[in-house]
């Protein structure tokens, strides 16, 4: 899995700072999530191909997480894209951009899926034989959702090595992966086992802003290698988050630790703020293995 | 009057191009015109008060010019701005602006004035003491407005020396500035042309953009000081300008010439174009005083 901050400060984009849009590579999918104004300039600075995302994730309708959306699909259009499109967001969305494809008499030549989300629980929204997505419900001012992406479990390595030494024929190799036991080339039965081993342990990323400090999160996000969560604020603001319905780093890392995750990323921060490093600090206090989003950072896990 | 480019380019917004908007200074307004995703982070990069726009004008609601407006706003209001704000654009703009705000759950603390457009005719939309604003009939894909911005009639300028020199009182200056004859304090009447000469001659500017060849549009800017016209195409692509009801650098030249504008300022390129001295070259050949237009350049007149 690769992550792609393209911007992670709240409010309003600025001169050298984005509003909150990330891409997530898992498997062969190219995830889009959240599409602050500017969000298709960042894809283009980043050399990420247009035609690769398939799927965009929107947590809720505020324009920091949302303006550029309707800017990225007419892009789409001009460049007489053809691949579909998947949109998951807040009801609402679907009547806020078709409202202005209407008033531009400018309609996709593509399809233009939206999936429209106002359940209050968890739910399955994406599935394929590599990956899950999963809405995390949570709790801001208006209707939100973070998103659980899961790889499911892998394929088995093969051991070329000893699949050839069992004399297997190469067309039977994708049966090994896939765990069965197959004949090899003197008709004798050989065990999957011999010749494979575990595939790499299954990754999950849980992308969490904008919300209050909420533990009902906790059991939706349960051993998730690497969240993202929101920390708008860092503690000498502590009593704008309730107000807000924001976090603060600190209130970022109690999640992480109650959750068991690998790896914090903290991100949507206020502009109010010169010295990252201070987020970093507090949530340290908290939990230790913690990263800073920054705009343009990539992250490998 | 000031023009700050801080968009020419047609289409999509890329990382060093920016889709139309401009600011208009005259007199002491700040005028903006169009707005292009990113309009306010390119507003931001040229230091232009925001709280000096209390004016925006809106040609079309394709997004190169105005998919940044819904941003704008609501970042005014992250700013708690309290000035009004007008915006003139074509019916639906409030529509499309106001559902937004209410997805969002986010209303502006200041008040969003909307002037909805919908006539085939120019007609004077705005109006004060020293300057007026008309609409400029367009011919595009979708309902689209220039708009013509011209000083009245200015102050006559006061010879302060010949003021004194005939005892007149400072009370009586405006008077004198506004044209009138004044008595000085030995109870003679002063003709005002002999303390008062004619004041600076009044300018206008006017914005054409997006439209086809249209000539209909010449008594309406006839005389015009600086006038932009849209230039999409070189004459290579010529065949594509009315399909797309767009014009080229020649048609745009055209208008200017036959208008009897002073100064031709070429933009609205498309992205196709590396060399835009190409645009000028091919006006050229039909009026002489042309000028491109250039994402960050301003423009004294």
């Amino acid at each position: 899995m690769k992550l792609t901050i393209l911007g992670c400060y709240s409010a309003t984009p600025r001169v050298s700072t984005h509003t909150t849009s990330q891409v997530l590579e898992i498997n062969n999918h190219m995830f889009l999530i959240d599409c602050g104004e500017g969000t298709q300039v960042e894809l283009r600075r980043h050399k990420i191909k247009f035609n690769r995302i398939k799927h965009i994730f929107i947590s809720h309708l505020h324009g920091d997480h949302f303006f550029g959306l309707v800017g990225l699909i007419s892009t789409f259009r001009l460049l007489t894209r053809e691949t579909d499109l998947h949109i998951y967001g807040p009801k609402g969305i679907k009547e806020v951009i078709t409202l202005q494809m209407k008033l531009a008499d400018s309609w996709t030549n593509y399809n233009l899926i939206f999936h429209e989300l106002s359940s209050d629980s968890s739910e399955l929204i994406f599935e394929d034989a590599l990956v899950e997505v999963y809405t995390i419900p949570l709790e801001h001012r208006v209707y939100t959702n973070g998103y659980l992406f899961k790889e499911k479990e892998g394929e088995r390595k093969l051991n070329i090595g000893a699949a050839l030494d069992a004399n297997i024929d190469k067309a039977y190799y994708n049966k090994l992966k896939q765990g069965f036991d197959v004949k090899n080339e003197d008709g004798e039965t050989i065990k999957n086992r011999l010749v494979t081993s575990k595939g790499d342990k299954p990754k999950s990323y849980a992308f969490c802003s904008d919300t209050v400090y909420k533990e009902d999160i906790i059991p939706v996000i349960k051993d998730v290698d690497v969240l993202y969560h929101e920390s708008t604020f860092l503690d000498k603001h502590a009593h704008l988050a309730p107000k807000t319905k924001h976090s603060t780093a600190k209130q970022a890392a109690s999640i992480a630790k109650h959750a068991n995750a690998k790896t914090l990323i903290l991100g949507h921060y206020s502009s109010r703020y010169d010295n990252l490093e201070d987020f970093r600090t507090e949530a340290k206090t908290v939990f230790e293995n913690v990263k800073l989003a920054k705009d343009g950072k990539s992250f490998d896990f």
